[in-house]
């Protein structure tokens, strides 16, 4: 449910988004969820890109119900439906701005890893916080 | 299991296709599968992209196992999990070039439109045929 | 000059907009133009990309003067530097939103042609009054 | 003239690379020049991505001559226009495979600077030899 989701980021389409049967190419939803969840966390949760902990998805899903198409704005609703001590599973929504029935709902599963090694690490305190804080009820 | 891929296409990647962290982007993977499941349907199953029933993408997902990056060649090897009347899900796995074991497993599921109405419509004589002669035991 | 720019159309970096070298890529500044002149063609001068008429790319150019990358909002300044009969050269900026001095200059020459020809056709009345009263002296 | 041009490299077009108007979109063209060049440098000049002397774009243009789309192969023939201390000036082809005459032909200004500093350097012996040996008369 679209009115579950307490954050929302912006996301602007592009001409080049919508693909010859002249809608948004499935891959831009990818984009949309990569580009919010890792923006939301660089934002709100201290994401050092350049740090030592990134994440990196392991893996990832969308189902799409409704076409949408550039020059639409849209946003993506951002939710956690696990979170674990070196990952974190969200719940995404692709929405038109300002609505709430989702075009599309998706997954990522984020794992935390070392920037050198690339093993498992656990999620960032500022991270974290910024979940529990805002994600989860 | 890589090897039960009777169909590879080939995926070649680009300079930009590598994100910040220095490898492809989750996002190239679903490139990858949409790009090879396309380009097999227009090559050996007849799509007409500009014809009457067109394929779009209901749902897909991803499993990511181990990075890749520019300038790596890839392939792409397709499956088909369900063959319906108006949908087909298939079962995709992105490889190195002529290895076998997946460096990502996904899927997608494609629905057949009438390019008009965009209402679900048979799987084209070609594209059945082709995946009934090529993909299914 | 930045402060030349009548008309300016938001731009939101994308996470993957960045490369291997942490900064926004060159493509993502063509895209950038593209997206800003179809949108306001498509906002203010009624462009119908479904239409008789439309825009193609002849040539395209971008001087990068500083680096830019995801998460900045950036901003992207029109104006026109050549109005003919059938073609329109605009002149670009890729902008910080709010601030003047460019990031990188570019220009697009777009000839507008017939959908299903591909000839050449006057640009659409709608677009000419768009640019006459908004972007040319 | 294409057939001037030594090298050639491989260059895969995708599905999304189409957009709403049934061809190529202008941007691709220059991510197949962006990934020719670095592919080449990579190849037979031995860049090091990760290395202390990274090659940024200052400039680059596009003319385009006849459209191409997706699933057709491409290639991009590479030549040298300008060979500095511390940059080259790129002179490229988009040809379709194994043709000669350009569907557009485009140039790209490489700066090699600093990995860390991001000041200019001088390209790296590898790079000059094999351009030298190349490229150049």
């Amino acid at each position: 449910m679209a009115s579950g989701y307490l954050v929302r980021m912006p996301f602007l389409t592009r001409w080049n988004d919508n693909d010859q049967y002249g809608h948004l190419n499935n891959t831009v939803y990818y984009e949309a969820m990569d580009t919010a969840v890792n923006g939301w966390m660089i934002r709100d949760g201290g994401l050092d890109t350049s740090g030592d902990a990134i994440a990196l998805c392991a893996a990832s899903s969308c189902e799409f119900h409704e076409p949408a198409g550039f020059p639409e704005p849209l946003e993506v609703g951002i939710g956690v439906e696990r979170l674990g001590r070196t990952s974190v599973t969200w719940s995404l929504g692709i929405l038109r701005r300002g609505e709430d029935g989702p075009l599309a709902t998706g997954r990522f599963v984020h794992v935390f890893v070392d920037a050198a090694t690339r093993r498992p690490t656990p999620i960032p305190a500022g991270i974290r916080a910024a979940i529990e804080g805002q994600l989860v009820g």
